[in-house]
Parts: C-alpha cells; structure tokens; sequence
C-alpha cells in the first residue's frame, strides 16, 4: 500500500505570542501528505484541515491503537482503496491551558481564530503544493473541533469552502449547562478558580470529573471573557459566592451557540460545496439534540447539508472520519 | 430499653378516590407511639408528619438495615437516651405511579396536599391521643419529603408549627434542568410517554438511570400538570418531537420552586417554632446551592432558621433524623 | 384480599449467649402467619425457614419497596391468587458483627446452626400451630441464605424435608477466590483487621468495595475460624505480612464448599421432597457455574432436583421467591 | 531544547512469517534517536528496549496527551534536564490477534522472544552507531512490558544486561485468575472463542470488560498454548462446557510466573547492572503483591535490586519512566 507522510510543522505564530493564558506561540502541526506528494513536483492537493476536540491538539490526530488508526493510517487506507482521493490534511494546535480554545478568538485565551485564518491557511499554501482557494480548501473537526468547523464555515466561508461536523457542540442549553452546579461546586470546594486548575495541573491522573470542570472554565474563557475579571479574565456562569447561576453570562455563551449564530451567520452556509453534520444517539453531552435542531432549522432555511446519525456516544468515534473523509475529498475535487 | 410500637393504619382517602393516575385510594400509613404510650391513658403527645422522598412511602421508613436503624428503633434509641422527648410520628404514603407527589395537589396524580391536611391529620387526632393543634403538630422529610416539608410550612402553617427539611428539592434550576435532555433522549427513544412507562413498570430492575427519567416524569406530573395533553395529563419541560426545551413549561415549574415561593409565601414561615434546614455538601442533584441560596435568603428576610451541611451525598443520609428528631421534639414540647 | 400478619419473636438464645464476636443473644425472629392462621384455633400448618444473605437478618425480608414488595405481601398476594397454600414463614436473624454467620458453628461468630435447629424450630413449634416434623417444615433462602438451605439439607435433612437455593455461595474458586486480593490490600492498608473493622464500623456509608472486604472477614469467621489467632480468632486466606495466598487455609474453606461437601453429603439429600435451585445467568459472584456443576453432580448421583437459570444478577431478584414459595408450600402440603 | 528524533522502522521478521494467529510479519518499529545521535558521525550510544503492556505496540509509546508526554518528549526533556544520558530507545510491537504476546515464543502466536532477541537486536545493532553488547543493553516496559523486561532479565542477561519493570504481570494467582469465572461466562455466552473474537473484533468501541476477557485469551495464548486444541491452539484456564477450573492448565500458567521462574532463572539476575521495579500500590490488577513477593524473594537470595512503590493504579502512569530512564541510562553508562 502507497503510503503518505507526515511532516511537522512548527508554527510560530504572531498572533499567539504573549497570549492572556501564558500558553506557547510556537505549535508542533502535523501535516498529512497524501502518497502521490512526492511522486510529481507539480501536482498541487486540496487541503482540509482537522480540528480536534476539547482537551486535544493536533498531533493526538496520529496517536496510534490497535483497534483505531490514526488520521494517517486511515487517509492511506482510504485513498489505497480509493474512496478518497488524495488530499492534504492538517492538523492546527489551539490547545490551551484552559483545555481548548474552541478555535475562536477571546482575551481570555488568545487569537486562536485568527491563528488558523491568517497565519495557518497562508503557511501552508507558502510551504505545500496546495491548490489555494476556499474551493478546494474544507474544514472539519469532531466535539470542539465540529464546533470550530461550524463557525469556521459561518464566519469564514471565504476561506473554506466545505465543512464536516462531527458530534460538535451545539444547543448549549443541553450541552452545557447541567454541568455548571457541579463545576460550581467543584470550585468552591477547592477554594476558587486558581486553586481549582493549581491543582488540576499537579494531578498526575486527570480523571473524568475534572475534565468536566475544566470544560466549563474552557468554555468560559471562549465564549464569555472579561479581562476586568480576575485571576484569569473569565466570567463563569455561576456566582462562586452564592453558587447562583449568571443568567448575564449564559446568555453571552448563547451569543456563541451555532443554534443561535444561524439567524445571523447562516446565510454563509449556503455557499458550501459540503455541509456535513453527523451525532450519536448516545451522545453522553446530548449533542444529537442539538445537531437535530440545527439541521431542521437548516432544512427550513433550504440550505442543503447532509445529517447522519450512529448508534454510539459522543468518545472514540473516530471511525466516523471514514464517512467524512470521502465526502470532503469530493466535494473539494480531490483525484485518486 | 423501652420500645415504642407501629399501628399501620388503613387509611381512605376521599380525596384520593378516582385518582388520575390510578392510584389506590386506600394506604398503608404507619404511626410510630411511643414507649409511654401505652402506659397512660390520658397523656397526650405532639406528633410529627415524616414525609419520605420520591420514589418513597410511609412504610419504607420502618426499612431495616443492620448498620442503618429504621425510623422506628432510631426514634425508641433518641427517647431512650433522652435526646428525644416522647411524640407520635405519622408517616404518610403520598406515592404514585409516576415516582411520587411532591405532596401537591395536581390533577395529573391528585390532591395529596388535601390529603395530608384534610384528611390524615384529623384522623390521626381522632384516633389517637395528640396535643391537637399547630404548636404541637410537625412536618419532616427529606429530598421530596423535605420540599413537601418546606411547602406545608409556606402553605399550611396553620396545620404545622415546625419544620425539618432534609437535602429538599429546590432551585429546580440546578436539581432537575441538567437531567432534562437526558430524560427527553430516553422517552424518545422508548416512543413516547405512555411506552417508555410501561416498560418501566415490566422491569424486573430499575436502574439509577431509570429513576432519573422517572424524576423527570413525576415532577412534570406535580408541578406541570395539563389536563389537556395526553397520555397522562402532563405537560413536559421538552418537546418530544424536536427535543428543544419548554421554557413555557419550564416557568410553571419555577413557580413551585421554594427558592420562588419564598416571595409569595415566605412571611408564613415566620411563625414556625422550628426551621431546620440540612443538606450534604456532595449532593449528587446539587441541593446545597438551593439550600444555601434558601437560607441567605431567610437571612436577609430575618426569618429565624438553622442550617447545618454535613460531609456527604444525597443517598441513605436517614442519620440525619438524628440531628432532626431531637430538634422537632423540643420544638413540639415533647416530654422525656 | 385476606392477608397474613406478623409477630416478631424475640428470640433468646442459650446457644449464642457469650458469643465471640460480641453480638447479641436476643434476636427479633419475624413469624409471618397465613391469612387463615387465626380464623381457626385447631388447623396447624406447614412451616418455611427462610434466611437471608450476608449482611441481612430476617427482618430485613419485610422491608418495603413499592416496585419489589415485602416477603409478606408477596406471600399474601401469593396465597390470595392460589398460588402458595398457607404456611408459615419464619425469618430467622443470624447476623453478625461480621456481616454473617454462613448459618454454621464456629468459635469465632457463636453456634448459629445449632441456634437454628435446637433453638428456633422447636421455639416455633412451641409457640404456633405448625405441622412439627421435617416433611412439613422447609428452608430457603437466596444468597448466603441459599447456602445455609444447602447446608441444613446435607446435615440436617432430619430437620428439613424441603430445601430451595436461590443463587447459593457455592463453588469457593470461582466465587470468593478472586476477592481475596483486593481484601489483602485493604486490610494491609488499614493497618490490619481490627483498625480496618473499627474503621468500617465507625462509616456512615459502607460502599460496596468495603462490603466486598467484610464479605471475607465473614467467610473466614465461618469457614477458617482459629481461636488461638488475634484479634477475632478468625484464620484469614491470605498473609497480611507477605500478602501470600494461604492454600491451607482455603484447604479448610473448600471443606464447606457444597460442592465438595456433596461427596460426604449429599445422600441426605435424596430424601428431600424438594431440592430446588436457581441462579441468575449474570451473577456478579459467578454463582451460576457454582449451581450448575453442583446439578450436574446430582444429575449424575440420579438425585431429584430442579434447576433454573434467569436472566440477571445477584443482587435485588427476590422475585424469585415467587418461584420457590409456590414450590416449597406443595412439597410441604401446605393447603389454600 | 535540543530534540531527538524518531525513526520508524519497517522491521521484516523471519520468524513471524507465517505465524499461526494470522498476524503481520512486518512491524513499524519506532527508534528513538537521541539529540547529538546527528551531530558526530562516530559517537555510538546505549540502548533501551521499551515493550509496551497489553494491547499495545511501540507506536503507542510515541502518542501524544497534553498531560502526559509521549516517550520521545519525555525522554528529550530528561537529557534537556541532563537527568538522563543520552541513549537509544527502541520500541518493538509484539501485538498479535489476541492482545499480545508477553514477549515469549508460542506456537499460538509466534516467536516473539526470538523475534526480539534473534531479529531486532541485530536489525538495530546494524542499522544504528550503538555500543552493541549486552553492558550497554537494557530492556523496560511495563505491565505485560514490565513482565516481558523480567523475563529477558532471567533468559536473556546475556543479551540485556539491565532491566526495569514498572507494574509487571506477577503472581498469577492474584492478577490473572479471579477474572476466569467472568471470562468464562463471557466465553460461553458468546457461543465459544471464536464467536466470542470475532464479535469482539467488529465492536466499535472495546469495553474494559471486553479487554478483561481478551486478557485471559491472550495470557493462554501466550502461557499454555497447544497445536491440537480448535480453533486458536490454546488450552484454556476452564472448562467452557462445565465451566470448571482447570488446574492441569493453570500449572502450565505457574511454570511462566515469574515468581516461580526465580527459583530456575533468579541466578542469572545476579549479573544485571540494574534490576528496578516498581508498582502503584492500587494496582487493580493486584500487582503489588506480586512484586512485594517477588522483591522480597530477591533479598533473601542476596540480588541487588531497587523497588519503589507509588500511590496509584495500574492504568496511565507513564510518568514513572521519568524514574527509570535516568537509572536505566546510568546503568548503561549513558553520557550526556
């Protein structure tokens, strides 16, 4: 089987550098080539890029399994029996001390959106064979990273021109919003926010509960950042005095909500040669509510778009990017 | 040690009688006499109502566990030991088909609250020897017996003069909101309301999660009922059809939250000879914030009250009547 | 519907007066009567033994759940639909500080087999209206309490003319063994037995894993006990030094292993006039291959018995006592 | 930071070839090659063999957490911090069909020893500038790794003249056998072995449960295999039709422990420059005691050895190579 590569980039970026969270402005970014790259000097590949989810980073795209190939040995399989063709894949870093930066711009975290509009898409199109239009450019992403592939493709449709969401984080009424009294809680009980990630960050075993905390201070560093709010210029949805919810601050996250952006932004989907969203049934974060509303709503607006639905949770479902893969390398003309 | 004694009365409601729900009218309602009781035929004693949880009833108290007495040999221990002066506990059974009450009159399961009020405390003065009246006459419970217990001291503080409200169901926002897209998943997945129900009740084992659909069912029947709707005359808190929350049937719901009721009814509480409020600090449907913001909100009212957290979750806490009985004697005037 | 009633004996016993472990000598016995017992002065009836599991004592078989009733509703509710003719049920307490007595002598609990058979039954006999010979007397029980069936069927078939086993401790390799290491290391880590049983004694909440430790204290205290060790005279199956595994002293534990003990035994058992065994499919003890190489031995002894599998686990199936009850009242000749 | 680099190398085993699970004979092995490793062309350097657990391959030691770092990343900060020398890391996949291979010769799976031994040493000693003698050879892995290390320790110190074990497989009788009764029902369940992997095979998701299962397939596969048994060629620790223990194939299991095998092989751990071990003392798989014993063993025969023990369980505790690469490279006269 014709094999592609990897080559990792290191990305210094200039949005990044000096960014509220303290994180590193210089990034490891895996970029895929696909078998043929090497072959000719001239060929030029569509590009899609891969965003990971909460807690990850792109390299953790090519960790290995036994039972779950990485994105690497899954787009060799593909394109070997041929189902895609051959593209470029890439995989941003907008991993943060917070846990992610949903690939959106806030002062909490840094210029995550930014970072891959201005800084990525043009590094890669200067260092690859790239065909370097938004026609042949997609993104895609599962969790936080469907989420980021949503606003990508709402915000930056220019930019991209087709998107595959994978159980992305939509209807934050559903997605989020139960886990804010026990976030709550957690936090008051270790003495505040600081205290709370201090010792977060010493804890050699991460273990599920803690992810779930940590997701609420992502989000709120995403979707709701105040740089007038101590210590990490966040406003979180509860009240840590009174444990109250913030009803103020909810609504700034709903600003952000895909279900809620629609009204505004979803004009945008329109110009898509691919809009793909699929969820499970068993997503532990209840996203297939949420991925069903939007696609009703899409459905009503006539933008097309493509909605699947499996049999599965919401972790280790990248299986799922065998279903996506193919219809992005179509869509973005990739050849065999 | 001298040991009181359990009459189970066979108690008919009227009121009860052709229920919605289908629910017997006749119930088993277990009164604890204690240990002087018996020994004089003049002496009178305060009584206390002791109102079980949801998925409870009266009998479930006298539950026997080697490491866990039943209310009955905790009640005979505290007397003996002279923590608890000698009173009647009556031990009502307010259960439905839907997981429970609340202890509210509704027309999807019926008019439990009438039932208490009108019906079983004029004939648990009837047919035994109380101090008849509000100074002598308590109410106690926890989780939905504690909501039951906090409502009846907002609505009835003619009928009881003390309260003890254990872990209670309030600020529904964050006790029963988080486990609403679960709910909605589970009762779309089984087909329906009527389906999922009895399923359910076929069940051999009911699992944590079914109790948690249940919760949701039974709330809606207490605090959403809707003759019009079929199949059991309840509106719930999120379309069946398109998943979305009901914030029409969510406000409904939020006017029988006791942190909103507190507005209405909260000068009641005024006059109560006791106000004891607990909860632990790890409930698992995160009851303390709504105690915590009940309690700063009496404070702020200047309503005397007492309040205690302890280091624990929300399941098998009836230790707690420990700290709860003596309290409610001494309230009550009740002599050793 | 006629319905039975129950009194408590409370049973003194000569026989675990002064007992090693320190448990009481007086034991509340409930004594379920039939629905008929005091319609006639003259009629005697049959009589069922029925024992509970480890950490249970028969008062604990009338506790209430509105989806799982009580051994009294289910037997009022069995004789009213004809199912069970009237008998007597008998629920004796051989509870322990250790979770359990195994219904066996040994040094290290107190005589609790001879409690049963030289104190209870003709205690019952005494006070009641029984049929008193072994052909109108039975034990069953579920659990623990399947294995103290077992055992008096094999050494007391004299007694006993009518055993049933609900999923019964049987077969100690597959159903202790594996336990034992992760007993070692709790005892280990709480710096021995008698700090880790203070410890557990002194918890408001046993969790499972903690009931998983005292489940081989109880064992070795019925199976291994040794008077000459400190501090319970109890011989445990591992070195709390090296953490070794003991075979000799599991060499004593495979002796009351029924399935072993069916060599010396088990002819008593061809003169039961029931033997009935079952066992959930997915018992988390492994109990079923337990019961199925124990019926495959008595298959091959040509010993009359009935078997069945069901479709659960171990804990909360005591529906099945729907199963045997109707069984054990036929084979007593218990009447309607 | 100066950064190592990794080579994958594409290792064609003669002695895999053909071999009977059906598994590649071709492996991608990652070689790590320390910072300065390009910048001489004459200096040569140490190396270590790191063996992955269960269901794992050298690939996987190379997968990427924000947490926790991989093993190249790992191993450039501790010669960053100049706690490590610098040294070559080689990681072998000895994955098969059925999990692993414990790095033994079976003729179930393969001739994994040899292929370690016979081929890779060789293939790396050939291909990379190393100090090719057994001096400055170490092996290390943990879990099945930590077992495969020990066992090369005992049969193969001529090759490997350091060794670490971080929780190894030890004492069977404590990590294995208490998962045969449920391996035994799941086996049974599924319609036997094969029903049993193939279903296993095409579930999406693994379950622990499911790798718990698996686990016991593979330690047969690997401890008692036999040409003549259908369909995989390995005897099983029961009976699948009777679900009896099988003892005549558990003894075959004792003869691999490797604290039996000390008392055959121990001599040869005399001559290592490093015997390091270590285990978390809540190691769900009871490791513990197995390494206490066999450490404890090791003193009274006078071998040099050191033994740590940490707070934590068997699963993700990577960062203890952070413990021993700095001993490892000392013992392999690394330099910096």
């Amino acid at each position: 089987m014709a094999r592609g590569r990897v080559v990792i980039e290191q990305a210094e970026s200039a949005v990044l550098h000096g960014n509220a969270a303290g994180d590193p402005h210089v990034r490891s970014v895996p970029v895929y080539l696909p078998p043929s790259y090497d072959a000719s000097e001239r060929r030029r590949f569509p590009v899609a890029f891969v965003l990971t989810g909460f807690t990850g980073r792109g390299r953790m795209l090519l960790n290995d399994n036994p039972w779950s190939p990485s994105l690497e040995d899954r787009m060799d399989d593909l394109v070997a029996r041929r189902l895609c063709g051959e593209m470029i894949l890439v995989m941003p870093d907008c991993f943060t001390r917070f846990g992610g930066s949903q690939y959106l711009n806030s002062t909490a975290t840094g210029r995550y959106q930014d970072h891959v509009i201005q800084e990525l898409v043009p590094l890669i199109d200067r260092k690859y064979r790239t065909l370097a239009d938004r026609d042949h450019r997609g993104v895609m992403g599962k969790s936080s990273g469907g989420y980021g592939a949503l606003v990508f493709g709402m915000l930056h449709s220019d930019t991209f021109g087709a998107l595959a969401c994978h159980s992305g984080d939509l209807y934050f009424d559903y997605c989020y919003r139960g886990d804010v009294p026990k976030f709550c809680s957690e936090i008051q009980q270790a003495g505040g926010l600081e205290a709370w990630l201090t010792k977060f960050e010493a804890k050699l075993q991460k273990k599920h509960e803690d992810l779930l905390v940590l997701n609420i201070i992502g989000m709120a560093a995403a979707y709701s950042p105040n740089p007038a709010t101590a210590p990490f210029g966040v406003d979180l949805p509860c009240d840590l005095e009174s444990g109250e919810f913030r009803e103020e601050v909810w609504a700034r996250w709903l600003e952000l909500d895909p279900i809620r952006m629609l009204d505004r932004y979803g004009e945008a989907l329109r110009s898509l040669r691919l809009l793909y969203m699929d969820c499970g049934t068993k997503d532990e974060w209840h996203l297939h509510h949420g991925a069903r509303l939007f696609t009703r709503r899409l459905k009503a607006l006539g933008i097309a778009h493509e909605y699947e639905e499996f049999d599965d949770g919401h972790l280790n479902v990248s299986y799922r990017y065998d279903v996506s893969l193919p219809r992005m390398s179509r869509a973005l003309g990739a050849e065999p």
